[in-house]
């Protein structure tokens, strides 16, 4: 065996101590949160079939999903996104539900990247979807909640950015614009490329105003009046409406008295086709990605065979961690773990001692004295291992160990 | 899109709902046990390089792991057991470390089985790993951790079998056997198959003493009296001292206060190749599998470099929640949730009294009237949907769910 075997694929990696403690702090409060929204917990398998997640689903391309094979020879992808899973179970399970269904999940996602060096491949996400209400109102409740936990997860400063595709789609619409163009366009705007965006436009042919409005884009970012502005300033009823349905949504955000974490930006647009109205992300300090995401989709769960609208978001939550470590926040609720150093000779009193402390809700961990170790190699131990005081049986006292 | 998509591939599931809330209380209680026990919690990636779950390394059979390949052409596989992983992982990270380390983990498993009908291929493990504590007081704590795990789990009535896979190694050595005929007769006895064990001894040539105690290994079963009738029968060293083994161990459960579960039964052998000495199942009612197994696998962290014994145990989380389902078992410590049924106009009353009962820490589901919905229409969804109580602000009342 050679030293390769020690190693994980690139991509993926091990997680543990204090790092994983407060990755797990950080996933049971972020899942409090959604709970106390009355979202409801669902697993999907970590492998699906192909189709769940096609290019006609519009997650990510089908070559950055890992691929294989069942006995049957049918194809099998490692979940690359929650969303399509969730909408299939709920197509499944809740075809007949007319009331709004309220879900939420856990887990890892997978994505094979090929294009960027150092990105994770195995990443967990936390999200919730609400699914059969088109309302305004639905949209309030997804911001509030991203909002919520962000601060659950401790962050003081951060932003909520809320764009609407349906502006866009409008405008495109107006214009005559096929397909290819507009997919053209809106990955030259999500880039921030505005040359490119200027020498594309100037090849088709569209009225000047429209043009204008489209280069103007990036300039429709702010507050909800800027967002009044550019109705103004178009012509088309989808993407007035687009406007409309986000001043509603600014009303929903007043009663939850969020209003003052979000901006709205109509030049944000998303990779994932599916999305239809309403899209949000929400960015901290110390990460350049954003934390948190979504957007609503209605036309997705027709795919699978329900018609309902939808709108829902996923936490990121390796990157929501890195923020958090990068701004030195310290979540509260870290347990106390314990350790009894014993001799041979004592350990039916050490396993006693543990059996009685444990039955208290204390974290004992037994360690058993070994010839040639000294005090200080049992407070570096207990310190590499997040024990925060031992009990020497010996010396019949508490040690400290983070003196 | 056709029927297909709403469904998922063959033997992986979706869990919502009910069976969703009981199976993650079940595991944070499980969970919170094995940290009573001073356990540590690690994450290993859901797929490995190949060569962690080798034939060397002794897990399962290779066609029934899940295979793929990255970018490179590397062979991935899914883990479809956590203690290689683990074992790597301690290598990789505590390759220096001296004093006992204790790992636990929680995830899924992943098993392309290919002769059986109807077993799951993704499954939830919880366990626990000790590492470098060569000593009987270590194979204590593991079984007693395990029986802490099954009181957790609001099981009373269960059964942990204790082997010894050295004292049958013993034997084989001591007639000669070659791994062939030793890996053989370990099939036939694991199946419970007399005869065929018999043949094959019949074909061997074996001193009939040694022939007569294989023969009898499925008797030594029973109290640590029965273990000591056994240890007089066999003339090996080694055999006699897994015995003196498994009497130290006795010793360490009587201190625990734990013996009454406990049985012990020289024919249990594992199909997993890395057991090297202490093995042990438990058992309930309603199932007919063990719902957790463990072992002592002394030479499996040499294999990734690092020369340490080590025990551990997994939990079998899905076949567990079948037993406590089947036992009628209510685990305590169900959240209620409750919902906020309201008229269209009434939707910003509705959001401020959601938000206020959601920050004494509620859980709290908003409900829109709609049109041709009636009272029954609500409660029968509050049902589907374990929210226990709904206020409707209409009629200023509260609908208790349950009547």
């Amino acid at each position: 065996m050679g030293k390769q075997i020690i190693h994980t694929p690139e991509g993926v990696r091990d997680i543990y101590g204090e790092e994983y403690d407060k990755k797990s702090l950080l996933e049971d409060k972020l899942h409090h949160c959604l709970k106390s929204y009355g979202y409801h917990d669902i697993q999907t398998p970590t492998f699906e079939f192909f189709d769940v997640f096609s290019s006609r689903i519009g997650t990510i391309p089908s070559k950055e999903l890992y691929k294989f094979f069942d006995k049957e020879g049918n194809t099998l992808v490692l979940r690359p996104d929650f969303t399509p899973s969730i909408a299939r179970a709920a197509a499944k399970y809740f075809m007949e539900e007319e009331l709004p269904l309220r879900l939420c999940y856990k887990g890892n996602t997978y994505t094979n990247h090929i294009s960027y060096q150092g990105l994770l491949k195995e990443t967990t996400q936390i999200g919730a979807e609400l699914m059969g209400d088109p309302s305004p109102e639905g949209d309030g409740e997804l911001i509030s909640l991203v909002i919520a936990c962000m601060k659950a997860a401790g962050i003081e400063e951060f932003q909520v950015s809320i764009g609407q595709v349906e502006f866009f789609k409008g405008i495109c619409e107006e214009a005559g614009m096929d397909e290819e163009d507009e997919q053209n366009i809106r990955e030259k705007i999500s880039n921030k490329n505005y040359f490119a965006t200027e020498e594309i436009l100037e090849q088709l042919k569209i009225k000047s105003h429209i043009k204008e409005v489209i280069l103007q884009i990036t300039d429709f970012f702010g507050s909800i009046e800027k967002m009044k502005e550019a109705k103004a300033l178009v012509h088309n009823a989808r993407s007035k409406e687009a406007i409309c349905r986000l001043e509603q949504l600014y009303e929903a955000l007043l009663v939850y008295g969020v209003e003052k974490y979000v901006t709205f930006d109509l030049s944000m647009l998303s990779k994932y086709n599916y999305y239809t109205g309403v899209i949000f992300k929400a960015y901290t300090y110390g990460v350049g990605d954003a934390v948190m995401k979504g957007g609503r989709y209605d036309k997705l769960l027709t795919e699978f065979g329900k018609n309902a609208p939808a709108i829902g978001f996923t936490i990121l939550v390796d990157t929501l961690l890195s923020a958090i470590d990068r701004q030195k926040i310290s979540l509260p609720g870290f347990f106390e773990q314990k350790g009894i150093l014993y001799p041979e000779r004592m350990w039916k009193e050490a396993i006693s001692m543990a059996k009685e402390l444990r039955a208290k809700g204390e974290r004992i961990e037994l360690i058993k004295e070994r010839k040639g170790k000294e005090k200080k190699d049992y407070i570096s131990f207990a310190m590499r291992n997040q024990i925060s005081e031992m009990y020497c049986m010996k010396e019949k006292e508490w040690w400290k160990t983070e003196e």
